[in-house]
Formats: C-alpha cells, sequence, structure tokens
C-alpha cells in the first residue's frame, strides 16, 4: 500500500487547527468516555489481540510475546491510565509572561498545542491509548505507526476513538490516523515542514534511524549511557546497592549504568567489597582493577562507550573527580550520571559540570523517569538541551504564542527623538 | 587559513565548563569592566573601525557602509548595552521544580547554561559586544564568525575580551574564540555533537544556509513573510495607519509586513480609502482589486510567498475569516501576523487558529522584537516552536537540569507488591 504522506499530514494540520480550539472540558469529556470505552470492550481488544499473538508467535523472542500480550488487568490499567492523563492540568492556555510594553498595548504570552505531531513505536499495545490520550489532552493532533505485530490491536485501539468522534462532533476527523509499514512511515518523515514533533518511542536504532531521517525536531533519546562515580567519601555499602539497583533492576532500560567510575583512594577497598557481594554482573575492567580481581575481564576502549542493555559493566579507577567528569562529559551520553559521596563539595561539583539531563547524587540512576519525576505520564526522556531535557511530560507537547493587543499602536511613534517609552511593566 | 574546527570547540566545550561555575557577581564584575574599556578604548577601536571603513568603500553599498561604521556616540551606546545586559537578571540557577519524590528524595530542576554557541553575523560591529555580553551572562562559551568586511572591528572587540581575561583570572581561556573565512565556518557546523546551538544573525540566505549546513539546533527564522488582514469590522483609518507603519516604517526587517488581506464585506470602501492615503508603496493585487483600483499591478501566486523586503505590498480580497487564517497558515511564514478588528469573536478566532510565534490585535507587526517585548535584549526572532518562538532574549540561552538528592535509594523498592509509594509533594 502507498499512503500520501503529504495528504495525511494535511488532513492532521488541519484537524489540529480544531484540536487547538477543544476546551478543557470537552477533551476531558472525551478522554473520560474513552477510558469506559477502552474498558467495555475489553473482550473485542482481547480477540484482537489474540489474532496478534497468533501471527507473532514463533517469530519474536518470548520477551517481546510478553510485552505484546493484553490481558483484562492490563486493560483495566489502561483504564486507569487514561483518566490519569485526564486528571492532570490542562498544559495549553496557561500565560507564561503577561507584560504592559505601554499604556493600552499589552504583550501576554501563552502556551499553545505544538500542531502535529508524528509517534512511532514498537510493539507495545498500550502506547496507542497513552500517547493519544496525551495528545489530546495537549490539544494536538497525531500521525502513528505501530510494529507490525500489534497491528490487529492497535487497530482496535484506533476504532475506539473512531467510533467516539462519530458520537463526540466536536472531535474533528482524522485528528488521530494510523500508518501501516516502514516505507509509508519514512515517507511521512520527508515531509518536515508538516510536522512540529516526532517523537520515537522504542530501541536506540529506531530512535537514530528517526533522527537521521528527518528535519523535524525529534524527541528522545539514541543512547542510554549511564555512569555512576564512586568518590573517595563514598559509603562504600550504598554505592554497592545503588550499582546493584542501577545495573540489575531493569539491565535493558536506558536509565540503566554501563559504566562505574572508582576514585583510586578507595579502590582497593571497594573492589574487596563488590567482590565479595557476587552480584550477578559481568565486569569488564581496566588493568587496574584487572590487578586487584584477576577474575574480572579486561575491557576495551569501546566497552565505556557501549550501552550493554545486559547484565555486563565497564569499570575504570579514576585519579579525581575531575577524571570521573571529563569521563563521563566525553564518554557518555548526557542521559542520567549518580555520584555516591558524602562531601558535599564533591557533589557540588559534579552536579555543577557533568553535562547530563539528569544527576544523582546517591541514588539510582533508575529513578529518572517520568512516573517518578512525578509528570504524571512520560512521552520520552530527552537528552537534547532544547524543547526539553530529561524525562518529558505532558508540558513537551505545547509550544507558546506571543499575543500583542493595541487600539492602534505603530512603531513610527517610539522611535526618533520624540519617541515614546515602553513601561514594559509586569502585570 | 585552515581551522581545526575539532580543537576550536573542544576548547570551548572544556571553558564551558569553567564558566558555568561562574558566580553571578563574578560575570557581573566582568561586563561592567568590559563596558567601562569598551568606552575608554574608543579610540583604538575607531583606528581599526576606519582601516575597515577604508577596505570596504567601493566594494560594499553606502547602506551597509553607514551600518559598519562606529561613531563615538554608537561606542557609548554599546557601552550602555553591556552594562544593561549586566542588570539583567542571571537566567542560570534558577529552579523550575522542587519536588519531594519521596521522604529525603528530592528533585530540583534548574536552569544551567546550554554550553558551547556557535554565533555567525554579517557585517554589523556591535554584535560581538553584544553577544559576548549575553554569552558571559548566561554562563556559555561562544566561537563566531563575522563578516569579512568588520574584520579589523570585531578583532579589536575580542582584543579587549582577551586583555581582561589577562587580568580577571577567573575568565577561562578561549571562552570567546573568532574565525575568520567562510569556509572555516562551514568546518565547525559540521562538528554539530560539539555544539549546542547556532545562532545566525543577518540576511535569511545567511539563516537558510547555516539551517541546511548543520544537524545542530538553530535558533532563528528564515522568513519573515507577515501578513496583515482588515476584518469586517476594522476601524478602517487605523487599518492604513497600521499598513504604513508595518510596512514603511523599516521595510527591510523582518517583521514587516509583506501581505494584506481584506475582507470582502468592506474591500470596495477600504480600497477607495487606501488610494486616497497615497502611501507610498507598490501594490500586487489580484484580480478583484485591480477592478476597483485599476493603476495597481496584477499579483503572481508568488507574490504571496515572497519577502520583499521593500515597499512592494501583496493584497488580497478574502471571503471571511477562515480564509484569511488559512491563507496566512499556509502561505506565512509563521512569525507575526496582525488582524485589525473591532469584533472580539474575530480577535479571538484569528489568535486561536493562527499558527505564528506573534499574533498582533490592532497593533502594528513592528513591535515584534526583543527590545519592545521588554526582554532587554535580543539573541535572534524564532520561528521554531521548540526551545523557544518569537523573540528570543537571554533566557533562550540556558536548558535545565535534573538533580535528584538521596541517600542511597534505590528503585527496587518502589516496584512489586510490596512498593513505597512516592510522594510526589512539591516544596
Amino acid at each position: 500500500m502507498t499512503i500520501d504522506a503529504r495528504k495525511i499530514l494535511t488532513q492532521s494540520r488541519r484537524a489540529s487547527r480544531a484540536t487547538a480550539l477543544l476546551s478543557t472540558a470537552q477533551k476531558d469529556q472525551a478522554l473520560a468516555e474513552f477510558a469506559r470505552e477502552v474498558v467495555n470492550q475489553t473482550e473485542s481488544l482481547l480477540k484482537a489481540n489474540a489474532r496478534d499473538m497468533k501471527a507473532a508467535k514463533g517469530k519474536i523472542s518470548d520477551v517481546l510475546l510478553k510485552r505484546l500480550e493484553l490481558t483484562p488487568d492490563k486493560i483495566q490499567q489502561i483504564g486507569k491510565m487514561i483518566s490519569g492523563v485526564r486528571d492532570l492540568e490542562d498544559p495549553t492556555g496557561r500565560t507564561c509572561r503577561h507584560l504592559e510594553l505601554d499604556s493600552g498595548l499589552i504583550l501576554e504570552q501563552k502556551t499553545v498545542p505544538l500542531g502535529v505531531l508524528v509517534v512511532v513505536f514498537e510493539s507495545r499495545p498500550d502506547i496507542i491509548p497513552q500517547i493519544t490520550s496525551l495528545v489530546l489532552k495537549s490539544g494536538n493532533t497525531v500521525v502513528m505507526k505501530g510494529g507490525s505485530e500489534a497491528r490487529a490491536t492497535n487497530l482496535a485501539f484506533k476504532k475506539i476513538w473512531d467510533d467516539l468522534a462519530q458520537r463526540q462532533t466536536f472531535l474533528p476527523r482524522n485528528w488521530v490516523q494510523l500508518v501501516q509499514g516502514r516505507e509509508e512511515f519514512r515517507s511521512l518523515l520527508k515531509h518536515h515542514d508538516l510536522i512540529d514533533l516526532v517523537v520515537p518511542r522504542g530501541s536506540n536504532q529506531l530512535v537514530q534511524s528517526v533522527m537521521k531521517s528527518t528535519l523535524a525536531p525529534v524527541l528522545g533519546h539514541a543512547d542510554g549511557i549511564c555512569a555512576l562515580y564512586v568518590h573517595e567519601s563514598a559509603q562504600l555499602e550504598q554505592a554497592i546497592a545503588l550499582i546493584r539497583d542501577a545495573k540489575l533492576q531493569s539491565p535493558s532500560t536506558c536509565n540503566a549504568i554501563e559504566t562505574v567510575l572508582i576514585d583510586a583512594a578507595i579502590a582497593e577497598e571497594f573492589v574487596a567489597q563488590l567482590r565479595a557481594a557476587h552480584l550477578p554482573i559481568e565486569i569488564l575492567s581496566d588493568r587496574k582493577i584487572k590487578k586487584l580481581w584477576p577474575s574480572v575481564k579486561v575491557a576495551k576502549e569501546k566497552d565505556f562507550h557501549t550501552e550493554f542493555g545486559d547484565a555486563r559493566l565497564a569499570m575504570k579507577i579514576v585519579g579525581d573527580i575531575d577524571e570521573a567528569i571529563e569521563h563521563i562529559n566525553s564518554h557518555g551520553s548526557h542521559h542520567t550520571d549518580c555520584i555516591v559521596a558524602e562531601d558535599q563539595g564533591a557533589q557540588a561539583a559534579f552536579v555543577a559540570q557533568v553535562d547530563s539531563a539528569s544527576v544523582m547524587i546517591n541514588a539510582s540512576t533508575r529513578f529518572a523517569d517520568g512516573f517518578r519525576y512525578g509528570l504524571g505520564a512520560e512521552v520520552g526522556i530527552s537528552t537534547a538541551k532544547i524543547h526539553v531535557r530529561g524525562p518529558a511530560g505532558l508540558d513537551s507537547l505545547v509550544t507558546t504564542k506571543n499575543i500583542v493587543t493595541g487600539h492602534g499602536q505603530i512603531v513610527a511613534d517610539y522611535v526618533g527623538p520624540k519617541a515614546r517609552s515602553f513601561t514594559h511593566r509586569k502585570r
């Protein structure tokens, strides 16, 4: 199937003029009905999901198969998640600045929806309800592409929205669109002039390939190479507990650590304790650690630039905190890094100089996500420095608009020898 | 001269670790001394500028030559501008969020410098003092490229900073760097991994070519195709005064209008009044207006997509406000657009649906700039929706960092049947 990408995006843009005009009450009403309908239609969702599961069996790994599966319990959770998004504060219509430029000439800067989002994701079937809820709450529209394994499930969720739009005439046609196929998706990305933000949800490979294929802004992170630094003032037992959590609690997630840096001053003692802890971790270390712990493997330089995504951990002794900071800034991915230290000067230096979206002091890197950060729902985690940095919630789906209201004021009156002055008075 | 772009940017990045650590007092002290030195060295600045003027004479237009020229009065103004930047609030170190995740586990989101900026500009010699002041106040570093016509003047300003850095040892080496030559500049842009933001200050051609040559984020706008819409409820005299100002007060600026849209209901009356006003504007109109005003030229479709930058103005009759909004969203550059209307419903519909960085109600589009918007100094005007939209000041040169402080908390305690709950209590 070939698609007319420009037509799809133009429809989405037209619909976005209508979604931007929806009141908070209308959006909340639609979300309440969506939550109810998702639960009401548990049976048809399970049926669609069973078709996907049957087709996928033997073709994808058991882990992925498990992730693809819907259960009555998961559907209940999805309903709650949608209600949770409904309960979040409307991110649009907020006043960021309100300034009198001159008597009777008022500047107001307000938050407004971004417009048209393009979201691509892999096989998790709960992404459609999550993304569409966030998109509607923020007054945007969306063109989505899901994994082919979840095709029937995705269509079943989309159908719930389509049926709702039949009943709720305030919902514009085409505010949610779903395309199938990789080539179809690629053709969308070429029309960057019609896209306000691309959100890839999935593997690093997916994110990287999206970033390379579009000039539209992309919210996300290509890598999660996170480090934990054990300062000489660290409580060593705490450091070991943090390494266990940050590496093993969920090794494949982006905020798991890949590197541990150890201050030379405490290296001998710490390595001995770590060895005694018998963590199920495969250590790739520098030669100094190898001397203290002969059974570990020796790391290659590239191991300090690698997101393993499993129980491997690169480990290195550093001379001081400066070397640790330098290593993290040059080898890491500016996502989330941790210092374990009791010394407050060391904590402050690390926080000030490590150039990452999240910096942890004596806390696991795994805390860096939208739910744990209290954002309600996560759009993604950004390692970019512009727009949004770190875990991104509903607020990342809006921009601002400057509105100047006058009664015929002209700039000519504010220049030259008899120029009027601006008052620039805050309101 | 070939340059080692990677080395220059790496030096800038290293220096940015130091500038990020400067206190507000240190930055303000350096800016006060810079302002004083610029005025003290009026004579050597004028001498350098005279060399540039002599070399440029006959090679560039008189307008550009005038812009290149420094005078004692202009240098005084530059000194005041630097002091003005010093007086702005430090944009770094502000707390955006402060949340207790759980007892003893605190999230703080703070503003921090972006890092390394690359700024390219054309011949105006006051840009170096302005940009360097904004860069230092926000704790960043900068690699600049100026116009070759202003080479000696630019070097003279740069030398003032270099001499200050000799005396003020808290200023790191290489926080300001200046490269010469177009090829040298292009080679910088290739190392997008080392650049946090590119700011092109100059013609549309310059901005467009920069946007096409780098994967780093670019703050700016390629076009300023602004429109003014005369609604049927407009005070017609006011509309004419606004057109005069928005088109003629400074025709070459990005916030000048290029298009006027007129409601059909009042077209006959308005065109008659506009004709009687004898504005020195060359009108390119649709055939309906041509019938009412036979002496105007007929516009081609491309005239409605063109930034004239001179006294030409494209003009068109529209059936209603929806057609006006549709025209602006599809033909304009999302920069600044104006409605002239007394009807508040029409004003609200225009504001809500015109997808532009600034929307004016009964006020000239020419008000859309950083100084008039009360930002103190303008970094640029952005038509992007992410990071910053519209006139961008000091705040556009910072990003945020999430800092989580705990005492050994691990995520494993927050999952599973005995999971601790997050408190997410605002502080």
